[in-house]
């Protein structure tokens, strides 16, 4: 992958820029030894890597806004972090840049839950979000896999999902504020703990706007008391269409589960393999869980069972007791664990509308024979958010590109479906010269004239989101231009 | 109400704009007669009027484009309307302003049950989006009390809401796509059938933008299956603020109701004497709907009346039949045509945290008493969205002026209170001069800036949303700098 060279001129004025850090930012808040620095060099993308110029670890909305400032004033690029858990390489340094990590911004800030809000720092994890409400009895519903380390900031930035979110819906529709500081320093107020705002809805703008526009440094975030009860059923199938097409119909028929989970047999056999779940000896296999009092319950896993016995399953299970809901769901939970055992892969990350599930999967598996390379599906299959896993083998020379290759397909396969390249992941530097399969010249356009709005100098979290030879040149033109 | 002045080199060049707009648009589609374009001088906000210079009707995304493209050449502001329903004058013309009114775009494109989605052009009725579906027993879910009347465009425009928003949530939440036309002829493409959308959320931003962006001439919408029953119960209390405190304990207790509507002793004396519904004598009383099973109903409203019984409410009654259900709601709707029958009216659309309904209705019957006008209150309690009714006499000179006046320091309370300027009806012209409120100067230039960014010269629905003062210097100094 080509960095952006670092600037001569940048890294010659390293030191100037450590000392005004230093005056703006407690000690420990500001990281330079490369030694250090080294920690930062990559997300969960591990396949990329490059150290920052410097590290800063700032405590507040006030101190983020003076590294901002600061860094713009320097022209300075700056690539902010939550966690580091990016799957796209969202957070990926570049050379000349201050990586700006928000992990020490972790307080809770207000609890209100007869308005069922609660007001962070955006450096706290999902998980204890929820943590901080869970004795009073509610929750914060978006559940990204990665939650117990991810950052709400990271949340924001990516519009996260998880398996909950077919019901509860993904980070936006869970965001009702946010503090952002601008590229300039300067501090804006989007949102708050009420219905809609005036004028042009920004907090939409900004959630998903993978740092390009701002650094969100607090947020407002819908809680919600925990539900009475939950249970799964499983249900196993002939075939992989056989079970999209049970998946179609229970959307269809306006059930709402809280998740639709599905693995194929790949998935199935490594994830027995490792956590011997029980689950059936079939080709694709659906977890749905349905949410509420016993009597809901019984009634939507009725309408459900229903729906599937007319897809004729070889197995379908309803959890007797909370030891068997746990046990199936501990088999999907170790799923990525599992398929890590068997070696490298790629997690991929599209959306198709949920009647094209039995066709993608159709398509991947004849790519997959294609490419020779083994894919497994594990996935939300109610949002129609796919996670095709591809596996490879690192130390084989030009495996990597092949499954990167095999991984460009699928995700243009999903835009060719009616769906779109990325669904929770983000695009980050790992789609983004696919980004012309899912927009037009005029919708990329669109986008980059609002990222100039925010970013003139285009220095927030730069080469990423969009193609690469595009924002080189946007990049250079705004320079140009100031 | 100043309105701009028409340029008077504009109103010498109507001659050429109606020849050019004859070139690229059907005859019966441009619209010059002054006879004619009086009917589109006004929306629903009826104190404020004004002809527009020339009104166009196109039937497709194309003729839209060539609208918009021949406009921005020439200079000419265009106001977009969708059926101007606006209780905000947001499809008010300016005199030197083409109102473009989609009307005749009224198509079904496309229907998917097992994706839940419709297609449909953008000035098709909210109401008849549900008729295209509704014998296949779907429906769609954002119903403003003017969805027979109001477009789709409108509802996107002003991202409406509607009482069974509580548990759908509103136009944003079920506008998955829209082809938009950007001020100089552009047609872009915005989301899709699918979950989320790479880069930067733009159909976000557009919804609820006003027309200040772009006009939407196409539109994916999530549609949902209708619920197999729904229910609703009856309660009057002692006082606004009891019903308010009941309000708040029902959210928290995260029951989720479709709909918590709310109407206090004045609102209900006026639907009582006009509607006959039954209503109990009482200071306030909530209509609370749940939907969904039987099983699941019973369980619900046995929660919702437990909570309520705390609350020692004077009447507590669920219906028992569907002729029953229908007279508890017939009161409810008829209550903006009961109010009418009473005088003239201001209605108001703030939203507050449900905690502070308590305390803000016993502000509002303050400051009701303080400028010696009725208040009438009939809203959305679920979702803090409010409606204050103030109640004036037209022919009393100076009464309208007072009206307004209280209508500026209830809106006020509402953002003092942590809510926000409008809910569902959008800022318009209405509430552009309180926008500064709402927002900082940071929070509104950054608003501001994201408009220069789609339409440069400032010629989209001018003279709306944003504070006039800050507006017409805005539009001088983008004029100034092309």
């Amino acid at each position: 992958m080509d960095m952006p060279i670092p600037d001569p001129a940048t890294l010659a004025r390293k030191d100037e820029l450590v000392a005004r850090l230093r005056e703006i930012l407690p000690e420990r808040a500001v990281i330079h030894d490369a030694a250090e620095t080294r920690a930062y060099e990559c997300d969960a993308l591990t396949a990329y890597r490059c150290p920052p110029l410097a590290v800063v670890l700032p405590g507040s909305t006030e101190e983020v806004s003076a590294v901002l400032a600061l860094c713009h004033r320097m022209g300075v690029p700056v690539v902010p972090r939550g966690s580091g858990t990016s799957l796209a390489g969202g957070a990926l340094p570049t050379a000349d840049c201050v990586l700006l990590g928000v992990s020490r911004m972790t307080d809770v800030l207000e609890v209100s839950y007869a308005d069922r809000v609660i007001r962070v720092q955006s450096g706290r994890t999902n998980l204890s979000v929820t943590g901080a409400v869970e004795e009073d009895g509610f929750f914060y519903a978006p559940d990204p896999s990665s939650q117990l380390a991810c950052a709400i900031a990271g949340n924001i930035a990516m519009n996260s999902g998880g398996a909950h979110c077919l019901k509860y819906g993904v980070t936006t529709n869970n965001l009702l504020g946010a503090t952002v500081v601008l590229m300039d320093g300067t501090v804006i107020e989007l949102g708050g703990a009420h219905m809609d705002a005036g004028g042009l809805d920004l907090l939409g703008l900004f959630c998903g706007s993978e740092g390009q526009l701002g650094v969100v440094t607090e947020a407002t975030l819908r809680i919600l008391p925990k539900p009475e009860g939950a249970r799964p059923v499983l249900m196993g199938f002939d075939s992989s269409e056989v079970a999209g097409a049970c998946v179609s119909d229970i959307i269809r028929a306006g059930v709402l589960p809280v998740a639709i989970e599905f693995m194929d047999r790949p998935c199935i056999e490594a994830t027995e393999a490792f956590a011997h779940a029980g689950y059936p000896d079939c080709e694709a296999l659906l977890i749905v869980e349905v949410e509420g009092a016993e009597a809901e319950i019984d009634h939507q896993l009725g309408l459900i069972k229903q729906i599937a016995r007319r897809h004729d399953p070889v197995d379908l299970r309803e959890a007797a007791d909370e030891d068997e809901a746990a046990r199936i769901w501990k088999g999907r939970k170790s799923a990525f664990g599992a398929m890590g055992q068997m070696g490298d892969y790629i997690c991929l990350d599209g959306t198709i509308p949920v009647s094209e599930l039995p066709r993608v999967l159709g398509r991947i598996a004849d790519l997959s024979d294609d490419f020779g390379l083994r894919v497994a599906n594990v996935f939300h299959a109610g949002d129609g958010n796919m996670h095709p896993l591809i596996l490879f083998d690192a130390n084989k020379p030009g495996d990597l590109e092949t499954a990167e290759a095999l991984g460009a397909e699928i995700l243009k396969l999903c835009v060719e479906a009616g769906g779109c390249l990325t669904g929770e992941h983000g695009v980050g530097v790992e789609k983004r010269d696919l980004m012309g399969h899912q927009f037009q010249p005029a919708d990329l356009e669109a986008q980059m004239r609002v990222k100039d709005v925010f970013d003139p100098a285009w220095l927030l979290n730069p080469a990423k989101v969009f193609p690469l030879e595009v924002s080189a040149g946007r990049r250079a033109a705004q320079i140009a231009a100031q």
